[in-house]
């Protein structure tokens, strides 16, 4: 893609409200628009970004087996009355009437439908463990949307439910869930902490948050650095396994300010380990056994006949919130560098461009196509700006290769350079090595 | 996958109001499930077709050097008070209060929002055309929904804008849509015949329906039997060529009820090639100038200095509906073959199992891995019931390549057969080759 053509209003005015660095750099790079308090459009360079957030959130939720499906935005009253949910909720849910004069609302989470959904689909023990997820718009009516995509209130949330025939087997599925989790974040090289956390209004007994460090993040946490020492490659998938990955964590003091208690910490945590930081919460995995199924009536054929309540779980990741979430992380010394895994490009060629010297773009023009025909994902910075405004451009636009065309490159050797790192003369076929890695 | 893993809750209860077969076979074979009137989950089965046509419409939108970006489901009431439509849509859209009782809508289609993003991001000529789309939940409070996901209330919809500085541009713009559309029907294995058509709410002075046919569909169509005969690989992409192709078209008779003028039709098209039959609009393009950009400001510097309103163009193809209209066009004689390019798995393995001789089911679990690993999508039927009822469940899955291992199936030559065909003896290389032909 040439710059030129790309739909990237890059602006240096945003709203004295954008407080946080990442709804500043998302406006600022033409990343995200704001259509009303809380509601985006998500433009060309932000809407990548989310898309290949939401594709490695794919394959890890595929790779432990659960199912895709989609259910809808709008839902009807009546089965969060049946819940006993629809008054619980609050104003934060947006409540509708249609023009039929029904009570509809947009769903904030999928608990209710997805049972129903169960309910009348699956009805004997024989046909679990099931895990299915959906990757779909929801809405909470915050009082107060604040933080750009992190605290609005349209957001692209992935949330999956388990249903299970007991309680160990349901733990199981908690216990996948967890790992699916620590590998997804990792994959989009965050650093990720479950912590023990609240059940609020979905309930149940037992729930971790996934928070990631983050200087500018709205929860306190307090940790023992060790935990960042556990490693997923030491763990398989039997269940065994999946129980131990788990105390190990469990092991380890960490805690939320919610959860906190300075006795407890100072006892269990050495001084020299103790790591009081702050962190953005990206994901949140619930256990309920049948709050749900119970009252909603989905029972199921036990082994030995008898009907039982189906044991329920549920997992959220807040898809769009992580594009803000990794902003918070990775833009440092007001310089971003976006993972490689969900960077909006692979690369981008800038080269020093004058009124009468096109040299550089043309060079510059068969890089990016040779580049091209490598499956590389390419940026070329064909603008007129001097090469001062380009890179401070590219330090906010935050693909993690840049490849040079001014002074330094010599014929075969381009000057290239990895954000954050001092720049090297490298041939066009190791540079293609370097970013394939 | 195999069935008994599979989330696919097929029934033969559906309830009456399922009247045409897209509905029935959809509610049957658990693609679909219904959640209130007019909206729908979309189970495993229903979300991986769904999914595969999307991308097959992005694909082609990216190949005109159209944008991908994402408006959000929720606007304001504001923007389409500015476009004086707010009154005009009539109960058909859903309008919402927020807690802070600010008016707000689902939006039905997106040229308000669109248009506000593009006056406040490109003010020059210089950065035009532009072509931008997204593929996103819409909301139209049908007062009858029917007919299943053909005309639902909440719907999956790419919807694409174009902004061009002068009318001639526009032109253009507008044909490498009409052809983009032609050649992503193609794909789907659909005949799909362009229409000129009225503009209703959308406004404007020129549009073309395409319309596929389909013994049930909803239009009745009147054509020239040649048009089928226009071939899109004869045209090239450059803005001459696409006008000789629209030439082409318009000079071959072809309308829908709305249009229809029997004289003309006598007059223009001889007795022997005159096809009256009925057919399914499956997308539906506008060019209407200013209509938007007018009174809400889009306002670009022309060549010339002079500040002029950019000229637009809108382009929706239903993504959701074509799930359906697929069927409506495919399923005959109560068998169901999904064209290749969107069938929910490439190929399904039919094993005979009985209760003492798992032979065939081991034999199946084989050639399963062996596709899998040459990455063929493919479903195996571990089901334990017998083989009649396993063939009439997959006359309605649909899927167009069979695997049958049963009594015909000899050492290495294996049962294979291609729905509506006769079956054959191949080789597992040879079943390979010719699903991924």
């Amino acid at each position: 893609m040439y710059i030129t053509k790309l739909f990237i209003p890059i602006t240096k005015d945003f709203p004295s409200e954008a407080k946080i660095k990442s709804h500043q750099l998302m406006l600022r790079t033409g990343m995200i628009k704001q259509s009303s308090a809380g509601i985006y459009s998500w433009l060309p360079l932000g809407f990548k970004v989310m898309k290949k957030i939401e594709q490695i959130v794919r394959e890890e939720q595929d790779n432990i087996g659960a199912q895709e499906m989609l259910m809808p935005t709008i839902q009807s009253a009546d089965i969060w009355k049946e819940s006993g949910r629809y008054n619980d909720y609050g104003e934060e849910m947006l409540r509708i009437k249609d023009r039929q004069g029904r009570e509809m609302l947009y769903g904030p989470t999928n608990e209710e439908l997805i049972t129903e959904i169960f309910r009348t689909s699956i009805k004997s023990y024989k046909l679990l463990p099931q895990l299915l997820y959906h990757i779909q718009w929801k809405f909470r009516d915050e009082v107060r949307p604040r933080f750009g995509v992190m605290r609005c209130r349209e957001f692209y949330m992935k949330d999956a439910y388990s249903f299970d025939v007991d309680e160990s087997s349901a733990r199981n599925s908690y216990n996948k869930m967890f790992y699916s989790y620590l590998k997804t974040f990792e994959r989009m090289d965050l650093e990720a902490i479950p912590m023990p956390a609240d059940t609020g209004p979905i309930g149940g007994d037992l729930s971790h948050e996934f928070i990631i460090i983050a200087d500018t993040g709205e929860s306190k946490i307090y940790t023992d650095k060790n935990i960042l020492n556990i490693k997923l490659k030491d763990y398989t998938f039997s269940p065994e396994s999946l129980i131990k990955m788990r105390e190990s964590f469990s092991s380890i003091y960490a805690a939320t300010d919610e959860k906190f208690n300075n006795e407890d910490f100072q006892l269990k945590v050495k001084k020299e380990n103790q790591m009081i930081t702050k962190g953005i919460e990206v994901g949140h995995i619930f256990y309920f056994g049948d709050k749900y199924s119970k009252p909603l009536n989905g029972l199921i054929d036990s082994k030995d006949g008898k009907k039982v309540a189906v044991k329920m779980g549920s997992y959220g990741i807040g898809v769009s919130r992580l594009v803000g979430a990794i902003i918070e992380a990775k833009f440092k010394n007001n310089i971003m560098k976006w993972p490689k895994s969900v960077s909006p490009f692979d690369v981008v060629i800038i080269p020093s461009i004058t009124k009468n010297n096109k040299e550089n773009l043309e060079k510059a023009e068969k890089i990016y196509n040779f580049l091209k025909k490598q499956n590389v994902d390419v940026l070329l910075d064909d603008s007129d700006e001097n090469m001062s405004n380009k890179f401070k451009k590219h330090d906010f636009i935050g693909i993690p290769f840049q490849i040079i065309l001014g002074s330094k490159t010599q014929g075969e050797n381009l000057e290239f350079k990895e954000i954050n790192s001092n720049s090297e003369l490298l041939t066009i076929d190791a540079i293609k090595s370097k970013i394939k890695e």
